[in-house]
C-alpha cells in the first residue's frame, strides 16, 4: 500500500509567495500534485515552475475595483429593513443606516425610492403610502409624516455593498489594515457582464501556467449582514439565501419574465428576510429559479472562455455560489470540471460528492491555516491543536467518503502558519495516504447498503441535499441528522413535498425522515396543511411504508392536532393549546426493543422536544423523560412509525438510527450484515474487491467485531482516529 | 387572646350521622358554630338538635332521579366530538362514544342530528354536508359517504350526561357501589324550572332546623369528560369552561336573544373545546353572557324562596357554579347570602374574599375528610399525614387572608376519618384560634399596601381574578405569580384588553403584570394583534408606567417580532423563526440590582422559556442561562420593564417579584417599609390599632427583622408555621 498512487496525488496545497522552500517542501511530504494562491497569497515564479498543476483563484465580482468605484451604480445591492423606530410624535425620523456596518453598505438613493422602497407600521402591520415618507439622501434618513404615536415604522431600502463580504471578513480577521476595500460589481448589467469577461480573457492569456481556474466562486455571495455594535457584528447571515441578487434591473427583468412584480417585502418578509430555515414562498423560490437561470447563462460564457483557453474550470462551493444551485437542474450547463467544497464535516462531504454534472470534487479539509477558526478559537497561534483539530474534523469527513467519494482534498491558507505545528504537518502526511488508500478501494466499487432507500423530506427536497444552512449548526435536529446519515450503510435521497404530490414517493423509498422544528422548512411548515400531502403520507405508511420523526415531524397548527401526522406516529405534542385535555397515560418505557439493543447508558438527543404524549396504548414509549415520551413506535396499517423527541449526532443515536431505520422499514431481520459490534467504529464493505474498510472514530484503541455476510464476527483492533482494511 | 371570640365562631363543621358524640365533641373542641352535611352523610336528630347552626347542602339538579329517568330528554347534555377515525375506503363508520365513559354519556339522538350536529373532514378541515351522513342510533354509530381515503373524520354530537359528574366521583371514588347514579336534570326548560322550584318548596319546609342552604351550587358543572380507559380517565376538565350549558332549547334561546346562531364547533373547536385556558372568541363570550343571565335569573328565584322560608343561601363555589361567575356584574343578583369555597392556595382565599355583592365567605380547608386526595394521594388512611398536610395549605392560605379577610372556615367529608389522627384533631383546634384572631385584627382595619395598584393584564380580565383554571396548576406561570401575590402588601386588580380600550388604565396602577405562554389567554394571544392596545401599552410604559413581563408576555409572531413589546421589554425570543438572524451579544449577567438584593442561591423558575435575547446594549441582564436572559431590566421612554423567563412561587421569588414591582414602578426608594429581613417570613401592619401579624411560611422556627414605617428593624422569633403579632 505504499506505492506511488497512495503516497502521491489528489492533494492540493495553498503555496505562498516568499516560502518557496517551505511550499515545495511540503508540496513532496504531502504528496500535492496541484499548488493553488488564496484571497490574500501569491504565488511566486519559483513556484509557479514547480511542475505542479497551479490552481488560481479568480473571483468575478471583484475584479477591477477602480472601475467599481467609477460606476457605483453597478455594485451589487440588497434590500435591508431598518431598525424599528417608535413614533413619539405625529413624525419620526429613521437612519436607515442605524445599527448596519456602514463600512458595508451605502443607500441606494438612485433608484427612485418611491419605486422601489416600501416604509412599513410595523404595529399595525399596513404599508405606508409613498407620499407620506421622503428621503433626505445626503443624510441617509426617511422621515415617516403623519404616524400613529406609539407605533413601530420600519423602511425596506436598497443598499449597495461597497465591501464585498468575503474579502471583507478576511480583511478584517487577518488585520490588512488599511488596504482597499474591494466592492463587489454585479454581473446583472451588459457593460459588467463585458467588462468581466475582456477581462478574464485577459486574465486567461496573463495565466499561462494555470491549468484550473477555481472560481471563487461565481457572483453572488450568501447573504452576510453585519452590523456596527461589537454586540451585533452580524445580523443576518444565510448560507442559502438569495438577498444578494436584488436590484431594480434585475426585478424589472424578473417582472417581465415571470409575469409578475416582486416587492420589497418579498424579500425582507418583516426583518426575518428569506431564510432558509423558513418554508420558501412560492414567490421566492420564482426568484430563485430566475437568478438560477442568469447565474448559469451567463457563467457558462465565462466557463466557455476558460474551456477555449485549455483550462479547466473550478468552482468554490462556499462563498458566491449563490445562484448556481448545484443540486439544481441546470447546474450540468455551468459545464464546471470541477466543486471544490469547504468541510467539517461528514454531511458536507456528501453535499460535495453526490453533485451531478462535475467531473473532478475536491474537499478543502479544515482547519483553515489561519491563525483564528470561524469562530475566533486559537488555531494556528497560541493555544491551538491544529493536528487535533484536523483530526476530529476527518474522522467525520471519512465517514462520508466511504459511501460517496471524491476526486482530491486539499489546505487553504497561509502556508507559513504550519512550521510551528510539526504535529500538524506529521498528520496531514499521514492523512492525504490514507485517503489516497479509501479513494482507491472505492473506485468503482459501491459499498454494501441496506436493501431499501432513505428519503428525507424538507420544504426544500433535493435542492437542499445534505445541507441545512452552510456548515454544522450544532442542535438543529436535521443537521445533526444528516451528519449520522452520511456515514450510514444507506441509500439516502431528498425530497419535497412537491415530489410527494408530482411524482409520488419512489418504489425504493422504505423510511421517510421528517426531522424538525414547527414551522422550519425541514419539518416542512404550512405544507402539512396540504390536504394531499396528508393523504399521500397516510396512504404510503397504512399500506407498508415508515416513518421516522424527529422533533416535530408534520407539525403545524391545524385541525385540533399539532403533529399532523399523528394518527401515523401515535404521538402528538401539547404546545400550551389543549391544557384542559388530559394526556394518555402511557406504560412505563419499555427500553428492550430491537432499536434499543446497542444502547448503553442514558440516551443524549441534545435540547429535544417535551410535552409529546401518546394517543393510545398502541404506542410503545421506549424512552421518556418527566413523563415525556422520547423515543415511541408505532404501527399503523401495514406500517410502522418510530418517533424521537431530538437528534444529537453521536456513535450511539447513530446506531440507534440505524436500527430505527430497519424496523420502520419492518426489516429488522436483515439488519446485521456489514455492522460492527463496537459503535466507536464503523465499516464499509466492497463487493467486487471484498474488502472491508473499517473506521475507529474514537481518539482511542477500540476492539470490535465486524459481522459479515453470514452475520460471522471478525475480530478487529483499530488505532486513535484510525482505519483498518481487510482482505476477505 | 383567650376570650370565646377567639376560640369559637366562623367555623363549619361536617356532621355525619352514627357518629353523634364524636360530632359534638369535636364542634365544641374546634369551636364550631355551624354543622353541615355533605355529599354522602346526613346528620341525625340529635346532631340537629344540638343548637348549632344547620348548613343543609342541597344539589338542584339532581333532587328526583326518578323524575330524571322519566325525562331523559331534559338531562343536561354538552357536545362530544368523537375520536378521529380514518378512513381506509370511502365510507367510515364512527362509534360516537368509543373512547369515552359510557356511564357517563348516552348520544342524544332525540333532537333531529342533522340540525344540530356536525361531521368534519379534519384532513380538509371541511364540513361534511349532512346528506353525506346517517346516525343508526341503536348502535350510536355515524356513517359517513363518499370518504376521501386517509382523511381522518370526527362527529359534533349532543350527549345526554347520564351520571352527574361530581356525584360519580365521589362515587367512585368513595366506592358506593351500587348505589344510584344521578342524573343531573336541565333547568333551561320549563318543566324542569318547575320541578325544581316545587321541590325547593317542600324541601325547605322540610328542613325547619336548617338555616342555612348551601347549593351544591347552582345548575352547570364544570366540563368534565370521562374515559373508558385506564390511560385516559379524564379527557378533558376545565374548570371555567361552559360545555355542559348546552341544548338545542338553549341554542335556539341564544339565536333569539343575541340575532345569530351557535354551531357545535363553536363548543368543540376541532376537539380542543373552548378552554380557560385559550384566549376566548367573541361568540363564546356572547353564549358565557347568556348562560349567565339565564343562570342568575332563574337561581334568583330559588333563593327567593330560600330567603322567604327565613333562611339564608349559600353558594358553593367549585361544583355547579359555571354559570354564576362570582366576578361578573349580576352576580350580586343573585342575592347569595354567603359563598364558601374549598382552597389549597393563597389564591384560592382572595378568590373567596374578592367576591363582590355577597355578606358572608367561608373557606373549606384541606385536606377533605376523605380517604386520598384529589390526586390519589392518600390523606386521613395508612400513609397519610393530614396534620401536616393541613399546615402546610394553612401557611399558603393565611398570607391571602391577611390581605383580604373571610368569615368562616370549615371542613367537609367524613368526619369519623379523624379518629385515627388526633394530631389533626390536636392542629385544628390551633388553627380556628389562629383564624379567629387574625380575623378579629383585620377586621375594619386595611393592612399597609404598595402605594401603587399592580394589574394583572389577561384575556379574561376580572371576570377570571384570581384563577387560571381551578386549584393550582404547578408550572403554569400566572398560577404561581398569583399565588405570589395573594399574600404579598400591594393592592391587585385584574384588567382585560378590552379594559385597556374601552376605559383605559386606571391612575392607581402603577405597574402591569403580563404572564404566561402564548398564545394563551393568561398571555393574552391574538389581542396582541392590536394595534390600539400595542399603542396604549407602548404609550402607558413611555408616560411612566411599569411593565413586568413573564415567560411569553405580548407573545404572538407578527410583524416580524414575537414578543409585540419588545421593544418596551427590551428583549424578544427566537422560536426558531428567524434562526439566520444573529442576536445582540449581551453583556455578562450582572446580579448587582436593587430587584437581587435579597436573593440568595440560585434562582428557581421552574420551566422557564429559553431563547430570549436582548434588543441591544440598554437592556439589563440579571440572571441568564446558556447564554439565554433569565432576568432583565429595560427602560423605556420615563417608564420601566422587567422581564422574567417563568416563575415558580417559592419564598425568594415572592420577595424578588415584590422588588421587581418597586423597581418598575420607579418607586425602590418607598420599598422596604413593613417587609421583613427573612424571606421566609412576611407581616402585615394594621394601621388602625397599630399591630404587626408576623407570619412564618417554613417548617421551622424563623428569625426575622421587621421594618417599620421609618425602616428600623424589630427582631421577632417566630415558629414553626407559626404567627406572631406585634402591639407597637
Amino acid at each position: 500500500m505504499s506505492s506511488d498512487v497512495f503516497s502521491r496525488g489528489g492533494f492540493t496545497l495553498p503555496g505562498e509567495a516568499g516560502y518557496e522552500d517551505l511550499t515545495l517542501a511540503l508540496a513532496q511530504r504531502w504528496g500535492a500534485d496541484a499548488i493553488r494562491d488564496s484571497d490574500g497569497t501569491v504565488l511566486s515564479d519559483e513556484i509557479v515552475s514547480a511542475g505542479l498543476d497551479i490552481y488560481s483563484t479568480i473571483c468575478l465580482v471583484r475584479i477591477d475595483n477602480q472601475w467599481a468605484k467609477a460606476h457605483t451604480d453597478k455594485l451589487q445591492q440588497n434590500y435591508l429593513m431598518s431598525f424599528p423606530v417608535v413614533a413619539d410624535g405625529n413624525a419620526v425620523d429613521i437612519d436607515l443606516l442605524n445599527g448596519y456596518f456602514r463600512e458595508q453598505f451605502e443607500v441606494n438613493a438612485n433608484d427612485d425610492p418611491k419605486a422601489w422602497w416600501q416604509v412599513f407600521d410595523r404595529t399595525s402591520g399596513r404599508e405606508i403610502s409613498a407620499d407620506q415618507w421622503d428621503l433626505d439622501p445626503a443624510r441617509g434618513i426617511v422621515t415617516v409624516r403623519n404616524t400613529e404615536r406609539w407605533h413601530l415604522y420600519t423602511v425596506n431600502f436598497l443598499a449597495y455593498r461597497i465591501w464585498e463580504a468575503i474579502s471583507m471578513y478576511n480583511h478584517i480577521t487577518n488585520n490588512w489594515g488599511d488596504r482597499e476595500h474591494l466592492m463587489p460589481i454585479d454581473p446583472i448589467y451588459p457593460a459588467t457582464q463585458e467588462l468581466i469577461l475582456r477581462y478574464l480573457e485577459r486574465w486567461l492569456r496573463d495565466h499561462p501556467r494555470t491549468r484550473i481556474v477555481r472560481f471563487t466562486s461565481m457572483f453572488y455571495n450568501f447573504a452576510w449582514f453585519w452590523g456596527d455594535s461589537p454586540g451585533l457584528r452580524y445580523i443576518y447571515s444565510d448560507w442559502g439565501a438569495y438577498d444578494n441578487t436584488v436590484s431594480p434591473y434585475a426585478l424589472r427583468k424578473f417582472a417581465k419574465a415571470k409575469g409578475y412584480a416582486l416587492a420589497s417585502e418579498d424579500f425582507v418578509n418583516g426583518g426575518a428576510y428569506c431564510s432558509s430555515h423558513n418554508v420558501p414562498a412560492r414567490r421566492y423560490l420564482d426568484w430563485m429559479d430566475f437568478v438560477n437561470e442568469f447565474v448559469v447563462a451567463f457563467g457558462r460564457r465565462c466557463i466557455d472562455l476558460v474551456h477555449a483557453a485549455g483550462k479547466e474550470a473550478y468552482m468554490f462551493y462556499d462563498d458566491h455560489w449563490v445562484g448556481t444551485e448545484p443540486y439544481g437542474s441546470r447546474y450540468k450547463d455551468l459545464a464546471f470540471d470541477g466543486l471544490i467544497k469547504c468541510v467539517f464535516n461528514g454531511f458536507e462531504a456528501r453535499l460535495c460528492a453526490g453533485v451531478e454534472g462535475v467531473e473532478t470534487k475536491e474537499l478543502r479539509l479544515h482547519p483553515y491555516l489561519f491563525p483564528t477558526g470561524l469562530k475566533g478559537e486559537p488555531t494556528f497561534k497560541e493555544g491551538g491543536n491544529p493536528a487535533l483539530d484536523c483530526k476530529r474534523f476527518w474522522v467525520n469527513v471519512r465517514r462520508g467518503l466511504l459511501r460517496e467519494p471524491v476526486d482530491r482534498i486539499g489546505l487553504g491558507g497561509y502556508l507559513h502558519l504550519v512550521q510551528d505545528f510539526p504535529d500538524f504537518v506529521d498528520y496531514v502526511e499521514e492523512l492525504g495516504k490514507e485517503f489516497r488508500t479509501l479513494r482507491e478501494i472505492r473506485k468503482g466499487d459501491k459499498p454494501y447498503a441496506a436493501p431499501f432507500t432513505v428519503a428525507v423530506l424538507t420544504a426544500w427536497g433535493k435542492l437542499r441535499s445534505w445541507i441545512c444552512n452552510g456548515h454544522m449548526i450544532h442542535g438543529l435536529e436535521l443537521n445533526e441528522l444528516i451528519e449520522s446519515l452520511a456515514g450510514l450503510p444507506v441509500e439516502v435521497e431528498f425530497i419535497s413535498f412537491d415530489d410527494i404530490l408530482e411524482t409520488g414517493i419512489g418504489d425504493d423509498v422504505g423510511v421517510i425522515v421528517n426531522c424538525g422544528r414547527a414551522p422550519s422548512a425541514w419539518s416542512g411548515g404550512r405544507h402539512w396543511k396540504n390536504e394531499r400531502v396528508l393523504e399521500s403520507m397516510t396512504e404510503w405508511v397504512a399500506q407498508g411504508g415508515g416513518l421516522i420523526g424527529v422533533g416535530e415531524p408534520s407539525a403545524c397548527e391545524r385541525n385540533g392536532r399539532y403533529f399532523q401526522l399523528s394518527h401515523v406516529l401515535g404521538v402528538d405534542r401539547e404546545i400550551g393549546r389543549s391544557l384542559s385535555k388530559d394526556k394518555f397515560r402511557h406504560r412505563e418505557a419499555d427500553a428492550r426493543h430491537f432499536i434499543m439493543e446497542d444502547v448503553e447508558g442514558e440516551v443524549d438527543f441534545g435540547e429535544d422536544v417535551d410535552g409529546v404524549f401518546v394517543l393510545g396504548g398502541d404506542t410503545q414509549v421506549l424512552l421518556e423523560r418527566d413523563g415525556s415520551p422520547r423515543m415511541c413506535t408505532h404501527r399503523f396499517g401495514k406500517g410502522r412509525a418510530v418517533y424521537l423527541s431530538g437528534y444529537r449526532f453521536s456513535p450511539q443515536n447513530t446506531r440507534l438510527l440505524h436500527r430505527a431505520l430497519y424496523w420502520a422499514a419492518g426489516r429488522e431481520s436483515a439488519f446485521g450484515y456489514w455492522t460492527c459490534s463496537n459503535i466507536y467504529t464503523e465499516c464499509a464493505y466492497y463487493p467486487t474487491s471484498n474488502r472491508v474498510v473499517v473506521i475507529n472514530n474514537s481518539d482511542k484503541e477500540e476492539q470490535t467485531k465486524v459481522f459479515d455476510s453470514r452475520k460471522n464476527g471478525i475480530d478487529v483492533s483499530v488505532g486513535p482516529f484510525g482505519v483498518a482494511i481487510i482482505d476477505l
